[in-house]
């Protein structure tokens, strides 16, 4: 197996730290972005999509899809368990998990995609007005899960699981492109559970 | 258990759909989007973000979030199987439905939330430059979708699965609202799929 990433872009961070925490080692084919080779021919022949990571088994097929991608990790090494031990668990998990995408890491992808001026080759054509009005969508959404984690000490409940990566990775993304301190915003609950996630081993992955 | 939805919306009418292939039938709860039922107190206490599905188990808890629920409903009732056998077919049938979500419902849905008149009150401000650039991102996709049902007759391969249910409720939500036509656009492999999809007893579901 062979995993195509690049450093320092936030869903193969994702990837990166789940397998720190699993303490999986693949072999690295870097994509160097900075120079567009996720649209070089070559790599769109891997993931038409031109997006980071992507897995390429052993049988030649090709897994994209950042969670998806963890999906196949999980099942060939279980443990320690991020995903969910049954069905059931995996539901939950699977909701929080989609909370942090759909409504902090997209939310800020959109706010920085459309304000930031280093993301105008990228995003193109860029809406300023959109990413700004994603911008306190973003804040909104880091105050309801602020309420969360008053409540509980992980993202989905009372253990370390994938949505606590998918929601580091979101605000580490935040924190670097669009400035945002949750301790700033009167946010502590979330400030806490950034400042302990930071502290893990597995949270310098991929950078 | 009971199913918080709404008829005509197009994620409850992926759960729908699927339930329909499973053949589960579910207390039902309609929430009243058009009068703003899903922005009333009452509602946002079963889910902050007031969207449907949700469902509530009879223990109380809410699972929220579309693909979630079908993770659920899917160990409760395993056949047929929607979401893959074993963790490797449910890497790549997430894969491919992650696809489907974000590479045509999601951009349909900013497409049709941006530059829609019905959708003003939903989606505000709405941003309609910024919206007919993704109707512009879904028809290129839609080509590429076009080239994969050349080569296979199902989204995420051989079979029918989860993925033909997230991209058969995103194209019509795009034939609805963006009068968006596969054959119209030249694209022959997903017209014939979309029209085996809507000859399926489960495609009048939700709807």
């Amino acid at each position: 197996m062979k995993l195509y990433t690049a450093p320092r872009a936030p869903n193969p961070r994702r990837v990166a730290m789940f397998m720190a925490e699993k303490g999986i080692t693949l072999e690295l084919q870097m994509v160097d972005l900075g120079a567009g080779e996720h649209r070089s021919e070559r790599y769109l022949a891997v993931n038409p999509f031109g997006r980071v990571p992507a897995l390429a088994l052993d049988d030649g097929r090709i897994l994209c899809e950042t969670r998806a991608i963890c999906t196949y990790l999980e099942g060939l090494h279980p443990a320690p368990n991020l995903m969910g031990e049954d069905f059931e668990e995996r539901a939950f998990i699977e909701m929080a998990d989609r909370r942090m995408e759909l409504h902090l890491f997209a939310i800020a992808a959109n706010c920085i995609r459309h304000s930031h001026p280093g993301f105008a080759p990228l995003e193109n054509p860029q809406f300023p007005a959109f990413g700004a009005a994603q911008g306190e969508k973003f804040r909104d959404n880091a105050r309801w899960l602020d309420g969360v984690l008053a409540r509980q000490p992980y993202v989905a409940g009372e253990r370390f699981t994938i949505a606590d990566i998918t929601a580091f990775c979101a605000m580490d993304f935040a924190r670097g492109l669009m400035k945002f301190r949750p301790a700033e915003q009167g946010l502590a609950h979330l400030q806490a559970w950034r400042d302990r996630i930071a502290a893990r081993p597995s949270a310098s992955a991929g950078t």
